[in-house]
């Protein structure tokens, strides 16, 4: 599932007044309406709302979701700015065209982030807010870098900062209360590594950084540290908590009736204090002044980081539970092979009932949709999607982050292309995968997107690179047969992945921006290029990868990525004039590792779809 | 010529004992004895001798090369710092070998900057210098930002910085004077852009940052905007000077005595004031509280920097001369044709003559050298080379920054490997060109690496890319064809260069190291990956290209490199089998253009000779 976006592109935005979103709705004015209301009564000039929740997660509960209520816009990424006149919404190259269509008849401008000419956020509201004037958010859900960089840009004008009342709460009567859905044990069979064993390892890094405390906030990094896994957010077996860390004593901030018997047995066991969730800032007003707390300023609220006395000292830098996280241990890896070769073989099914079921005509965007996840959820093991699919025909195919619906499923002819980029959770992992799928007849055009696509996800999945590589780097080798034909994709190429965690997680990436995080063994990441033309069609081809060591010599160690994804691509769109010999083997030895491992998985007549699905090219 | 260093590899030095280096020098030692007498005279813990002047120059005049003075060690780059009981030395990849060989028989302990478990400079004064304890280093040569930088890291420990004495004056009797050569005119005939254009574009861009003064420190930006050149440091044609730049007036701070008679009236033509050298601290300090001074802190010394009065702002970044310089104008890159054609038929007439006379068995690394200057001189054109060449033959030609003379040039033999990485100055452009020689018979891991490094070479030539495209991308995609035989090199790809100016320019760079400039058309860089086996043989092959634009389509705008450099490269080691067409035909298509490019500048067998050298593979 594309992640990070590119330096994005000119969009080309639908015509206005064409889509559904044009309607003129009043329900959106009344609420814009009230919220200026609102901030006349506060005098705030400029009221800042973020996609984010107190924890900087990615994906937020519908509580924190104030942002879409408000504008209308539902896409991940994105923030409103309202001042008394204007409105404005920033969001990135993934969700141009969505966000024209979703704002489209309402006052609010579309900023294009990143697009030359574009202010920032910090730039427009340094702009438009006057001299002693007020900017406000919930100081909750912004982080403190953010705010840092807020405030930076805003030192020339002496402007007050309002961020301990969400406004929202007195506009929003029907605002969704915080989730508090239950905690449960991810048993160590799966996890490889105990809680006791996992903050012995968090204790030493705090150590060799001399910080006498840590503070996480975010809530993959405290569910890894804890061996517990929640469902408080759509798609992420998280929870809703805070944890502190000193070396006598580990704090969980936690709603705790909802935490299960055995995972409180666990907790307890291990010597975890539990407090209530919202009991955090005092406990962080109350740490004493030697104290060297770390933390990460890119995910910790503004509001929260207020709470921290200013006498004592921060650490500022990544936390040691994201570095530790990302590295899968060998259970990990080794569990995690049952889990692909599990939802590969859903796949599969799923593949052979498409191309049965294309010809009648019948499927659209979502009982496609519907029916993979019918597939999935046959194994016991299912544990939910790990984000919600994009399944998009045609033309819907180049609209990267698409969701479809009732109102606006294309139905699925016999020629083009269908793309579709889905995963679910396992207690042995969480999968994303993306294959494009021949319907019937297909262009020139598509083929030969096709195959370059598949030349690029060649290029990464045959790369071997220096220790020490970063993900740009990474990034360009991918890119290259398609820029050599002219063509590039607005997204990163790969993401880190969670085990039965989110799908999206960091601290690696794969980008053509930086990010200063060199590729070790032991991580994961999403292999995933593809190319997009507008109203006509989509490619995208994602496997998982395992970064592990290749050979080591005189000129130093090298790296490799083995593919984890285990399905096949659909071989029809391919060209194979396009493509080199070394291409051509990479892709028939996968093809002879999914044979082998999916074989067994299957029965009857999926068997034999799966052999011709993987004969050699 | 190779410039910034990758993250360095684990050195191999040669055995101590072995090299020339290694006997007891009493005169190396007296000479520490005589800095720590004059350290406690001053009570400072520690002196830090770095390689730089007062303008941050990469290569400095002799009254600057104190470090080499002190150490031995005469590389371009290392930094030595010496406290009462232990000496040390900072420098990286390129440079591990020569260092280790003449530090060898000192005391000074040789740190490999970049290497784990190796402490930064900073890091080492940090954990050496005691509470309460004094850091010494002339003002002049560190820099705002290291000094900051080694301000942060002694936070901890109340630290005192003496800065304002250099104590190398003290203990240094023969130390070389500043140097004050001529400095004359660089004709708008080939600089395409008049001084008084030129300014007026630094001014423009002084009005957009909203900055009221300019200081510029570095000595490539001073010539380049007035048009002037000198030759204060050698190969550089440069001249001691500082200017400072406000909407009304300009300032040039120099030993004016010096300035020719022409460029003196230039000079005054464009309304440019004149003041001594050494007035620049008194001119800075003098400024009004209201300015808004752009400097970089990276060039501008920290002595200098202190003499801004403390209640004036400054605007940080990289100078707007720096980004103007680096965009070559039509006009120069017009000219340039001409010197890349000029310096490419004298490498063919060396090439000839090198290929005639290795079978007499007379030649050796330095009268080798000799002749290649002898050919390039007799141009009336030529202005002196623009860096000392590397002639290394065999073994030698591993070594990065290899420099011969009579002691330890090896004798060409009929077999193996020569590398010459050479460049001249003209008036209409600076040539930077690697090119490796058959001598005879060859092994086959010399003609395999030759092969892998021209399909690094040409993997860089026929990139297409981005706009946006930064140097890091660009050198992934370079070092694919060797990483992927598990070969690696331990510098950059490439570097900008100068026109009649220092053959290593910035900001650009192609590099492992993030640098966060992208390729603009207009830019030079150097194409020059290679492949180095200690004690064996050295391969680099290099180019010199223009970035230019490519097609533009609804994925954007891609960009693309053309070759400058015209000289063949030696076919004979070329392994055809490992090339892929589209390389063979890259290098059809480049000696095409060679020779139709050179013929006309040869006569008599050289032009038959370049006809051979030239044939389609």
């Amino acid at each position: 599932m594309v992640d990070i976006p590119n330096s994005p592109e000119p969009g080309k935005s639908p015509e206005p007044g064409k889509s559904s979103g044009s309607i003129k709705n009043p329900e959106r004015a009344k609420k814009l309406q009230d919220l200026r209301e609102a901030m006349a009564t506060h005098r705030i000039d400029a009221w800042i709302i973020p996609s984010s929740d107190a924890h900087n997660s990615e994906y937020v509960a519908p509580h924190w979701q104030g942002r879409a209520w408000l504008s209308g816009f539902t896409g991940s990424a994105g923030t409103l700015v309202v001042t008394q006149d204007k409105a404005a919404l920033w969001t990135d190259g993934r969700y141009f065209i969505q966000a024209s269509e979703q704002l489209a008849g309402s006052e609010i401008t579309l900023m294009k982030d990143g697009q030359p000419g574009v202010p920032s956020m910090a730039e427009w509201v340094t702009e438009e807010v006057s001299e002693l004037g007020c900017v406000g958010f919930d100081g909750a859900t912004q982080s403190l870098s953010n705010v840092r960089n807020l405030k930076m840009k805003l030192a020339d004008k002496s402007v007050t900062l309002k961020f301990d009342h969400d406004l929202l709460n007195d506009i929003w009567t029907d605002r969704p209360a915080l989730p508090a859905e239950p905690v449960f044990i991810h048993e160590d069979f799966y996890s490889g590594r105990s809680l006791t064993e996992k903050v012995a390892d968090v204790r030493k890094i705090l150590q060799e950084r001399k910080a006498t405390e840590l503070l996480i906030t975010t809530l993959d990094d405290i569910a890894w540290l804890l061996n517990l896994r929640g469902s408080d957010i759509e798609c992420n077996p998280v929870f809703l908590a805070y944890t502190l860390i000193s070396p006598e004593r580990i704090i969980l901030f936690i709603n705790k009736e909802r935490i299960e018997v055995g995972a409180l047995a666990a907790l307890a066991k291990a010597g975890v204090e539990l407090a209530d969730y919202d009991e955090i800032s005092r406990r962080l007003s109350a740490l004493p002044d030697a104290t060297r707390l770390m933390i990460n300023p890119v995910n910790t609220g503004y509001k929260l980081a207020s709470a921290i006395p200013a006498s004592i000292s921060l650490v500022e830098d990544r936390l040691p539970t994201t570095d530790l996280k990302a590295i899968k241990n060998s259970t990990e890896i080794s569990r995690m092979k049952d889990c692909y070769r599990r939802d590969g073989a859903a796949m599969v099914r799923f593949m052979h009932w498409l191309e049965r079921n294309i010809p009648t005509g019948q499927l659209n965007e979502v009982n496609i949709d519907e029916q993979l996840l019918q597939f999935r959820s046959e194994s016991e093991y299912f544990k939910g999607v790990s984000f919600p699919s994009i399944v998009g025909y045609a033309g819907h195919g180049a609209i990267c982050h698409y969701r479809a619906d009732e109102a606006s499923a294309y139905p699925v002819k016999s020629n083009g292309l269908l793309l579709i980029d889905s995963g679910a959770q396992y207690p042995d992992g969480t999968t994303d995968i993306t294959r494009t799928f021949a319907c019937g007849e297909m262009t020139d055009e598509e083929k030969r997107d096709y195959t370059l696509v598949m030349k690029s996800h060649i290029a990464l999945a045959t790369a071997r690179f220096k220790e020490g590589t970063r993900g740009i780097q990474l990034d360009a080798i991918t890119r290259q047969p398609l820029w050599s034909a002219g063509i590039d994709f607005n997204h990163g190429t790969g993401h880190g992945v969670g085990y039965f965690l989110n799908v999206h997680e960091g601290p690696q990436s794969i980008s053509p921006r930086w990010f200063d995080v060199a590729l070790k063994p032991g991580m994961l990441v999403t292999n995933e290029p593809g190319v997009y033309r507008d109203n006509k069609h989509g490619v995208r081809l994602e496997n998982i990868m395992l970064v592990a060591d290749d050979i080591e010599n005189e000129f130093g160690k090298f790296l490799k990525l083995i593919p984890m994804t285990i399905a096949p691509f659909d071989t029809r769109p391919l060209v194979k004039e396009l493509m080199t010999d070394t291409e051509i083997q990479w892709l028939n030895e996968y093809h002879k590792m999914v044979r082998e491992e999916l074989s067994r998985e299957l029965i009857g007549e999926d068997v034999e779809w799966l052999r011709e699905a993987t004969n050699p090219l």
